[in-house]
């Protein structure tokens, strides 16, 4: 359409140089490994939760990076009520992390966050420069995603307590694999400097 | 998060070789000139309507590529919410364009509906060769995006009696151009020869 | 490959606000319509020689941003040494635009140089904010580039005298709809004001 | 330029549902590391040749997939020949592994070889659907490459004395990982059974 003012076409009202993305934790979690996957994000989701209210108290943005799970004709607020309503096994989780007005959504198809998305551009509109990343699981989309974030030079935070995996051991590994290679930052939410951020 | 099954990362249901790409269609039109394309888009907005039904009863989805507005917070159904309920000036347009439950939506920050969107990879889970593309406007969203889908090998449909711009003139220069450089087949909707499709 | 320092991956020793882009100015011209392309293109060669040498002077760095001509298999200086020896049509621009040590180069294997090529990349890396754009075709190549560096937040200058197509009427009215539509500088190539850039 | 054929716009001479990629096997190795790398990259560069040779035969293209190393200025040939004449590290490797005329390559900016290239788009018109990767390292480049891969619904295969990496028990981790999450096969080269890809 015509271009009547700069507001139309992909200006963002925040301004931050810290983000932090919320990987898949909008979940239903019904699928096969989805019962020993919630055990491990229970505990997650309190402590990303009590993350994401320090940093919006920081003036730090949150972008929910979420699988559409092959619903293409669905959008964000309707997977949060299908996790809520239909009393799924990830409800507890939503219920924990449910998202807040001010908060922003972006909908993958596939397992990394960049890929085939509006990501990158979204985050450049931010002015961000370090991510903060939490969610599920370690071994795959957040493990996708901190590799797509380092090839475009974003510096990693992985607080090792908001991550999980169906396999913690697998979960470890995948941690330290991005410590070494992706030079990320690996530690718990509460030792976080936010001063340093 | 864990991948459970093929479903969870990027399948689409429908299967069609054709797509109807409505562009920029949920619109406020609140903007300067805004008045002057609103007489044009409401006359093809029916046409639409019609051409949309027709193919809908042949089976090719429609996909409503649209912008976000800067808006990066809201989603497409809030979009249409917002047309409908605050009066705008796109608000007549909108009723009759308005999504039905099984059609795709694609929200672009930028003019093209193929950049930074997953609007191409939607497209390949579709299996689309041909792209039928409606909506406004003709010499600004339409051609950005039309010569998106050329460089992917997409061949291009345009109704021009579905296809609007503030300047009707360069509206008819601008289709005239992606006849002869994008090889779109120009025509009214109602010559598409569906049987041919 | 293992990463053994920051210089390997991505690392451009430049840095400049401003860069040239040369569009398919190496270029065989042996296709149909060629041999009027090179009458349009002989004479803008040397107004872009010249805006190329200011520039250098300038320190403002020269990417030629060409076709690959279908051969994914040839490298660039390949195409530039085809041109010369087999006393193609377009030898004597070639001759006048031969590549220097320190341009740089990226191959397209479409119309827009930023189509599934590093150019974003580059561009970022070096500081880009301004490009200066040149060769042929203006219809084609030239605007599709545009388009996808104004959609990027690129802005542009456009020399119109450096700036050629087969078609010099419709290279005009494009000239036009990118000073419009794309907020383009347009004017002849001596009169940019190399103090504001 | 003007499009004067199909020819010029991205087609590839090759047709092949299998395309054998070799990642970062045009390298001089000359940081710290790379006295370790080259000793288990030498072995594996003689079973690379005859896997790229039985490949040849059975009519399977080959695409060098290499790091530009941060020289964007430079191109394939000038790489290979730096690996060649310079007395480099890498030189006994790069000996075994000289392309050879019909060999495509790309060169890439930083990790994966699918990150701001055009890779993609060549794999594409080459209709692969199975990659066979093979090179250095394991764990850096030819994991990233192969998620890249991965999300874009290519079917992997990796011979596991065709990969290495400096750490060759997290190459083996590596594989194992790839085996499981991006459903490789993971075999000795030799028993890649030619009659079924």
């Amino acid at each position: 359409m015509e271009k009547p003012s700069e507001d139309l076409h992909g200006n963002a009202p925040d301004n931050s140089s810290v983000v932090l993305l919320l990987v898949d934790v909008i979940n239903d979690l019904e699928f096969v490994g989805g019962e020993i996957l919630v055990e491990h994000a229970l505990p997650a989701a309190s402590k990303i939760a009590t993350l994401k209210e320090r940093l919006r108290s920081a003036g730090v943005p949150a972008i929910y990076v979420n699988d559409n799970f092959g619903k293409w004709r669905s959008d964000f607020r309707h997977l949060v009520a299908h996790c809520l309503d239909d009393d799924t096994r990830g409800k507890p989780i939503v219920e924990i992390l449910k998202p807040q007005p001010d908060d922003y959504f972006v909908l993958k198809p596939k397992q990394s966050g960049f890929y085939s998305t509006t990501l990158d551009l979204l985050l450049e509109y931010l002015g961000a420069k370090k991510l903060i990343l939490a969610g599920l699981t370690g071994d795959i989309c957040i493990l996708f995603t901190a590799i797509d974030a380092h090839m475009r030079d974003y510096q990693l935070i992985l607080p090792n307590d908001c991550i999980v995996s169906q396999d913690m051991n697998e979960n470890e590994r995948v941690l330290k694999y991005m410590e070494r290679v992706l030079e990320a930052e690996v530690k718990p939410a509460e030792q976080i400097d936010f001063a340093k951020l």
